[in-house]
């Protein structure tokens, strides 16, 4: 299985090292041997059709900041050049976010699958802004296209609402799927003010570099309009979702709830509505988790509601993430 | 698809029920058309090759207790000569669990088996006694065994670790497995004695008419043998565990707890050893459920700690469970 990899940062490198430390593993229990052909980062790319050694890679990365120096031949092919020349079974797409024009991922989604590649899409931006179309594209080139790492990092979210509880019908849900914002609103319900929570978690490396996406609850948005497509078949994008993040909670609107035995967190909800906003909610609701936690409660109709907890973030995580969706492509492939 | 339904209490009307309201559903979706074949109970069975009429075996086992008097001409096959002499595909077995001799479960699922008929079993007796050597006469007989309804109830607690987490590595996991104690626990933190919380708790019908299996950990301990084989792969049965129930947890013991923002839960546990057990949790545990919930926490090599909670019991919930593995056997059946 030849991958090229676009997008070279925390989760990109986790990947790798995945790939690495797991490879035994994979082929005993899977047999797979996943082959990284190509990667993409903001300077430049490596390529080697036989194979990219990946330690190697790792160095290049570490020494000159990007893998351009990797091929001793000077490389001027661009990212797009390399996904749309080199021969390859899947991309995975880890770009970051951005819910404007989802740019260099769009691209690089959609060229992949014109030239007949499976996609793995942990960055989140172009399925908030275009999850119908995509799908749409991917059945028309007849390839896959998947995205576990997009919704609870390592936590398989997606994959429970949609396989675990097959034969179920999923009344509506709501989630924390914001780890940051959790991570603030507890530290104010701590009794920090938002402004000392904020900088903590900067501190911590917990904020985007654009902050907004946390706190006005963008991040948060996108995994809602994800779980919203693929769990409950609503063809819905971002503009779709009711949106307020958290800038306007105060210590004193915490305080209050608690008063009731309750707090207020950020709830991405589907019900009759798609919404994004603070809400309060019992201190004895298994959704109410504390720190960078996320969890979503799904309602079914048969099995009442079911809460999932779990890390909603994190390199190795969400590199997890990919190695489960290498492995559903690679099982679906082999049905064919 | 034929089904045989041995045991017509609680679960098994449940299933008729699902099976009569979800029909068109079933077919729409999974193309599945589940035709109940014959129903035992401890009065006698039931029994119409062309499909028993769902509504009319409801009314026969209210006004009488039993299906005995569905078929007009006189029956006297007994629950084994059934499964052993009609023709079908599936049996369901939901009879009562008990940890001794496992029967009539273990007799019926063996003859089921050798006979060539999958298998869904709701009683946990059989598969808490001889789990590993049930497996092998699967194999052996070249039918699937399921079993999604005896851990979580309609919470497919299961399907998540083998499923949603393939590709990941399981290292531990911990969970509180049994409602009925959950639930007298819960109260005895809110103040009541062990006396007066066991009877409330039998009041409104959540312990079992032998109330060990409850209280002396059994049940939760036969749930902690199918997760470690299921999910560990470890060949273990019954006396494997290490077990202590709650009759010796004190009023005092949850109060000391408290001092230190924790709490005593019946804790069923894998890590070096299974161990089910009374164990001091931290209130902030996401593990920490109240009431009749269940939860389960796995802790896995990238991923970290993941937690489901849900109810683990009902009547519907737990039909709802062996809905999913008759779609699991349909699917797994037209690989072939």
């Amino acid at each position: 299985m030849r991958i090229i990899l676009s997008g070279f940062g925390v989760v990109g490198q986790s990947l790798v090292k995945l790939l690495e430390s797991r490879s035994d593993d994979l082929y005993a229990r899977y047999g797979m041997k996943p082959r990284l052909v190509g990667v993409i980062d903001s300077g430049g790319s490596a390529e080697d059709r036989s194979g990219l050694d990946l330690n190697k890679l790792m160095e290049v990365k570490k020494k000159y900041g990007t893998v351009k120096k990797y091929n001793k031949t000077k490389n001027s092919q661009t990212g797009l050049d390399l996904i749309n020349n080199l021969e390859a079974d899947v991309l995975v797409e880890a770009t970051p976010s951005n819910y404007k024009d989802a740019e260099p991922g769009m691209t690089n989604i959609t060229s992949a699958m014109k030239h007949g590649l499976h996609v793995i899409s942990v960055n989140k931006g172009p399925l908030a802004i275009a999850f119908p179309s995509l799908m749409e594209l991917a059945t028309y080139n007849q390839v896959l296209l998947r995205f576990s790492g997009t919704v609870g990092g390592g936590t398989p979210i997606l994959d429970y609402a949609k396989n675990s509880l097959r034969g179920e019908r999923i009344s509506s849900f709501a989630g924390i799927l914001n780890g940051t914002t959790n991570y603030i609103l507890t530290n104010m319900e701590k009794g920090m003010s938002f402004n000392e929570a904020l900088g903590d978690a900067k501190k911590r490396g917990y904020v985007e570099a654009d902050e907004s996406l946390d706190l006005d609850g963008l991040d948060a948005a996108a995994k809602l309009v994800i779980l919203a497509n693929w769990i409950m078949d609503l063809k819905v994008t971002m503009p779709d979702i009711k949106r307020t993040g958290i800038r306007n909670v105060t210590t004193s609107d915490i305080k209050n709830a608690a008063k009731k035995n309750s707090t207020i967190k950020l709830i991405a909800s589907c019900d009759k509505d798609l919404v994004v906003e603070p809400k309060e909610i019992s201190l004895d609701d298994p959704l109410c988790v504390n720190g960078t936690l996320n969890a979503i409660s799904f309602t079914s109709e048969h099995s009442g509601t079911q809460t999932i907890i779990g890390r909603g973030a994190g390199g190795i995580e969400t590199g997890s993430s990919i190695l489960r969706d290498l492995i559903d492509i690679r099982q679906e492939i082999s049905k064919l």
